[in-house]
């Protein structure tokens, strides 16, 4: 399963392995998609947090800010692993201990946090509250991936999905800051 | 200033330095007291957090439990650390670009989150969300230290305080699963 | 799969879920044998990172230490956690665009480290450079984990032992320093 | 101190506060220059992490990245914060326990690489190996940082140097895998 670290010649081998950045981002955006997350229910917990500092927030700019936090690898590798998880829980197929943790969102296991926060510092320390915040109230598509009687297993994704949203308001609070510092330095030059 | 490396005989030579950890902690205390924070109005923000998940909570058990998290050597460093910076505001002694930051608790800066995740993390990561709420609803002290009217400047203080209820809260849902998974153990032995 | 809020009073049924930290416990000192990791091995890189500071340090002393962290809940999660990712790895049943970054231990995955990370964590920050140290220098043990040229894959594995081995380090340097302080206290009161 | 919520008209009165994002990124050029840290300096140490990855690497493209990740807002306040600490430790000025913590640069005193793990985050967890590794080194600019011989302390410096050279190696890192996969794109274009 393992490269070689010699590519061979011989017509079965494998390619040797070099990482496929494009392939790795799609497979998010699948993903989220499969496990019914997608980028509007996102941005909507991303309005829920920003709307009351930014009245003008458009729908549109917060899905572009989502779009733009998927964008970052760090991100798409904690989806990525987050739903694996998930889903082997799902299945049934993990170590029992952690099988039993995962399947019941035990609050002591900390590991979904812990991916949860590889996200939110995507944009800073100043995303951390607001990600405490929606994991706590559950807004919009957050209660539902949260409500356990559908048989499905969401333990990581509420935290990333939370996560993303809390790193999109970052972001966007950064971007109106640049914003606002442009039309000040505009009217100070007029 | 800096001691030498191979301490010196004259009277006046400073004592080559070692670190004493009781007097980093009675500063501690001393200092969160002296800035307006008693244990209590900490305890009552872990009750604020917990009481919905362990009904028969008291005041006495927070209280306890904010002091075990005052007596971590990290969370002294870090209230010590950010007290100072908050002193410092006041004076109006920081770095000019660092002084309006911290002077207006300005959204981006972010150190003051920074430090408080030192204090949240250790109980784990299961504090996050703790920490993350109670930042943004203020509750109790919460609000006062965030209360910018009375010429005081509490830019990191109000996080840390926010940072060791938080973790005095994982502290106590750490001690709760290990009673309740004793009081099974003696049940099964009867 | 998921447990029923009310259990029902069927013979078959699941008891309803508790977390069972013993059992969490033994998988992961279970595990970590299955996978080749004894604690002499983790204790060897302790001793190598610490004997320089403590000339004195036993083998004894590291491999109590390694037990300690062990012992750690946020710790016994990142494990298990872990060495399951490497384990479907090696099984190939990931997600395709994570399967090849995990089987590959690619660079730029990072979520390797954000595991490790959450346990370096548990004894502060002054960890971290000790975990880079050895993630960079790979002594004993870990130089093996990173070694694929035998099926296996350790992508986790190998920065969670470093982890653990980072984590014990700290956990000695402040028990050594209560030591250090409780003898200048005897002396003071000779 | 605090500026008032509503802008009185009075000449005298202080602007009302708003953050100035180019006052903070000169300063934060500034205090480097003037604690003796020059773009060169950390650029070399990134030189020193990567050149054996990237043996084309030059010193201009290891100035860029260093540029590039101090732009970055969450490096600028952490680079303020910790010199300003270092500072005032000089001067004797911060309260007596932490004084002795930060003069003597303690090794159990973890707020500096607090400090400088938000920076090293920046660009994701792949850097916190790169960080342990310098910071144990000490190459270059770091050994004379840590160097306590002048009188100067540069306690949170010489973490927060290390750190942007990490930072930067990991940049490097991003960019050279996207260079990769562009030159892979036009090779089967061909």
């Amino acid at each position: 399963m393992i490269q070689p670290l010699e590519p061979t010649v011989s017509p079965e081998a494998k390619k040797p392995y070099s990482l496929d950045s494009e392939k790795v981002e799609s497979a998010t955006r699948e993903w989220l998609l499969k496990r019914g997350v997608t980028l509007d229910k996102i941005a909507e917990i991303v309005m829920f947090l920003q709307q009351k500092y930014f009245p003008e927030l458009t729908m549109e700019y917060c899905i572009y800010n989502v779009e733009q936090v998927l964008n970052k690898r760090e991100v798409q590798n904690a989806v990525l692993t987050g739903i694996q998880l998930d889903i082997m829980a799902e299945e049934g197929k993990l170590i029992p201990a952690l099988q039993e943790m995962v399947e019941n969102d035990e609050s002591l296991y900390g590991v979904d946090e812990v991916l949860a926060f590889s996200i939110v510092n995507v944009y800073g320390s100043i995303g951390f509250t607001n990600f405490g915040y929606v994991d706590k109230l559950k807004p919009g598509i957050l209660e539902k991936l949260n409500d356990k009687q559908d048989g499905q297993i969401h333990t990581f994704l509420d935290d990333i999905v939370g996560a993303i949203a809390a790193a999109a308001s970052s972001r966007i609070a950064h971007r109106k800051q640049a914003e606002r510092e442009k039309e000040m330095e505009q009217l100070r030059q007029k």
